[in-house]
């Protein structure tokens, strides 16, 4: 069977087969989304979608964070930008990439347009997230490093199979609405440090829509969008991997439950050494003060992305290791995006803390591992490290995400942790109220 | 100097510096674009577009073929879709696209949008052509043979630029226009043969609105989206020539003028054979009856595009050097897309006729050059050749032009060449009757 029979199968598994514990991560994944959707939709970037969503106007079919209705390919394109404003969102380092900006957009869209339930919104982004995932894998690591963005290229193939399950696509329509995905999906990296960047989540979602729409009218494309010849994959990545579609793992694990949340409002390459901080000085209550040196070890593919020594603006400090481990040392919070000021950029306790710190590549650890050891004034050597690959349980999960959303919506956070819990007696147009920042 | 640089030099070139000649080829391909669209607006993937459009709704600032207005972003995907759609609208060898369906719609939306004058469009479409042709020879054939469809993904860079000086963008604004055409330019010609291959000249144009619009809103983007590090050369083109952009030839020569003409509703791969076939029988009166052999040599690219032995349908047969000398010989007009029809195909005269055909690739001719000879029943060999690289004159575009235009849309043709002589009176808007069908 070839790639993109075993991909046409996935996106129409039936609800029966899909796990409770993967619906579940896409709950969380969804309360998380809409979390960080609310979080930016006052960001400049996102009032610049917003506006472009109330001039063109039209069907008012699709909520889009922080205004009212529009056309759902203008919401997908609106949200996806916005909810990834702040970077705020969840990642899945399988698919080297966030899931949740390009394909909840879509998937809440063409789910509100159709008047369908929450839950049925929730499977189609998981199936959609799932597909996305192992398409990156095939990808692989070289199409990343060739410079596309995953989020967007991977993502806007599952933005299609999501929006396309809730279009209901026959799997004729679905192999010609991929095959339109194939052509459109676009989305560099050379963006990332600009708005360019959440606007490729956008991309993804807006591709998405479009694509599982035109398929539902009857357009066609490609026979075979993905592994064809001159298809995405052999114009787009110089090692793919197609045998990992579905021999790794098999297609009943849903590696979606690896989908991992940022719990710090800074570059995901940072959590795992920010978690064996915490933890540290927990533990031996070392603080800012008592360090002499600092020695962290981390993936070499992190010193290019987080590896930022001297930070001039906010934004930069959520790329820079060493200001991070001082504002952790020294309690300054990591979770609330207000904290990265260009002000933090410029303090001289952090700036000079981060000359005690010294950042190596460890080709032995994985991209979710941090190791190192930290040397007090008094001599004392103490290791720490993390693995953020290590499963956590939904209760710390739930934990994670309330208190994270605390910090950045305040009181409506409980509120609507306890409104997505009524699960299947919701429908997606319920969320407008949501959506559109009024609690 | 970068590409960057020169490249928006020349999107902001001052109309005095523009040559007549130049902007008299805009207007020519202004009259065959329309007539293309037109032509193609009842197409069963134009109904697709059409109906989008419809169901979206919105502002009614820019004219779809076939119907009413809708708003400019929209207009430019639907527009380039359906004038794509029969494929018979002009080409760049250099370029190696179609450039008209590709960014006049994203100009003409705009100009109707900002109620520009019709030379003002065709002004903006020439520079933004320029600008596709010039990254193209960037990304040179390389980028062609990976896989990528120019028309779409240089186009789009054209588009962004027409459309960005329509929007009177800044310097700075174009250059975040163009950035974020970077990262979402995209195209495969692995959809040829699709309704997907008309979408990616709608891709383009959509690009270039949605680009340039939300850097007039101030949205930012990476520096250099061309050249930059991981910009769209790096990551699309496998031996990119960036030289090319301004030194060959200089930029004070206007290389769209080479822009040529469909006379035949069929591959433009095989129309410098048609030409010289059609040469051929007015001065020797050889007929279809005749031939023994024919032996027809072409430049090796086109073998895998346009020499379809045995076509099963009529859009096939548009791909078939065998059947179309066949037609030119027996007298068969190439002209009307309404001629190629699936019961050409089947066509006995013309499948015993395409036995006697031999095509060879030739390396020594270039794609716009066809060359071959032919042997009667008699015994007499006869030799032809012609190369499309010859200028021809404007009297004689327009003859073609007109010509081809009664053929497709009958006497609409005449009104719509007197009604755009009028030239700069016009405005953009003045265009929603003829776009919408009515004459």
């Amino acid at each position: 069977m070839s790639v993109m029979d075993h991909l046409l199968d996935l996106a129409a598994l039936p609800r029966a087969d899909i796990p409770g514990s993967a619906l579940q991560a896409a709950r969380n994944s969804l309360f998380d989304w809409l979390v960080c959707g609310r979080a930016g939709q006052g960001e400049p970037l996102s009032r610049i979608l917003q506006q472009m969503a109330q001039r063109e106007g039209g069907i008012e079919e699709a909520s889009v964070f922080g205004m009212g209705r529009v056309p759902a390919r203008m919401a997908a394109l609106a949200n996806g930008a916005i909810s990834h404003a702040l970077d705020y969102d969840d990642t899945h380092f399988a698919h080297i990439g966030h899931l949740s900006v390009g394909i909840y957009p879509a998937a809440l869209a063409v789910g509100q347009a159709k008047g369908q339930t929450l839950d049925e919104v929730a499977e189609a982004f998981l199936i959609g997230a799932e597909v996305a995932i192992r398409v990156g894998m095939v990808l692989g690591a070289g199409h990343y490093n060739r410079g596309f963005h995953q989020t967007s290229t991977a993502g806007a193939f599952g933005a299609t199979v999501a929006a396309g399950r809730l279009y209901g696509l026959s799997r004729d329509q679905m192999r010609h609405a991929i095959g339109l995905c194939a052509t459109k999906a676009s989305g560099l990296k050379s963006q990332f440090g600009t708005m360019g960047k959440p606007y490729n989540a956008g991309l993804s979602a807006s591709t998405g829509v479009e694509s599982a729409w035109l398929a539902s009218a009857g357009m066609t494309s490609a026979h075979d969008g993905v592994m064809g010849p001159q298809g995405f994959v052999a114009t787009h990545a110089d090692a793919p991997q197609p045998d990992l579609f579905w021999q790794d793992p098999a297609p009943e694990v849903f590696l979606f439950e690896d989908i991992k949340y940022k719990f710090h409002a800074c570059c995901h390459g940072t959590h795992a050494m920010i978690e064996a901080l915490l933890a540290l000085r927990a533990q031996s209550g070392t603080g800012f003060e008592d360090v002499e040196t600092l020695h962290l070890r981390t993936n070499p593919r992190w010193l290019v992305v987080c590896d930022n020594k001297a930070p001039a603006t906010g934004l930069e400090v959520k790329f820079s290791y060493a200001w991070l481990a001082g504002m952790v040392l020294r309690g300054t919070p990591t979770s609330d995006d207000k904290t990265y000021t260009d002000a933090l950029a410029q303090d001289a306790g952090l700036a000079e803390f981060a000359r005690k710190v010294l950042v190596e590549g460890d080709e032995t650890l994985t991209d979710m591992q941090a190791e190192g050891s930290l040397t007090t004034k008094a001599g004392e050597k103490l290791s720490f490290s993390h693995d953020l690959a290590a499963r956590l349980s939904q209760e710390a999960i739930q934990h994670g995400l309330t208190q994270k959303a605390r910090s950045v919506i305040g009181a409506d956070a409980d509120r609507l942790w306890q409104l997505l819990a009524q699960g299947g007696e919701l429908h997606a147009t319920d969320l407008a109220g949501v959506v559109a920042g009024q609690g």
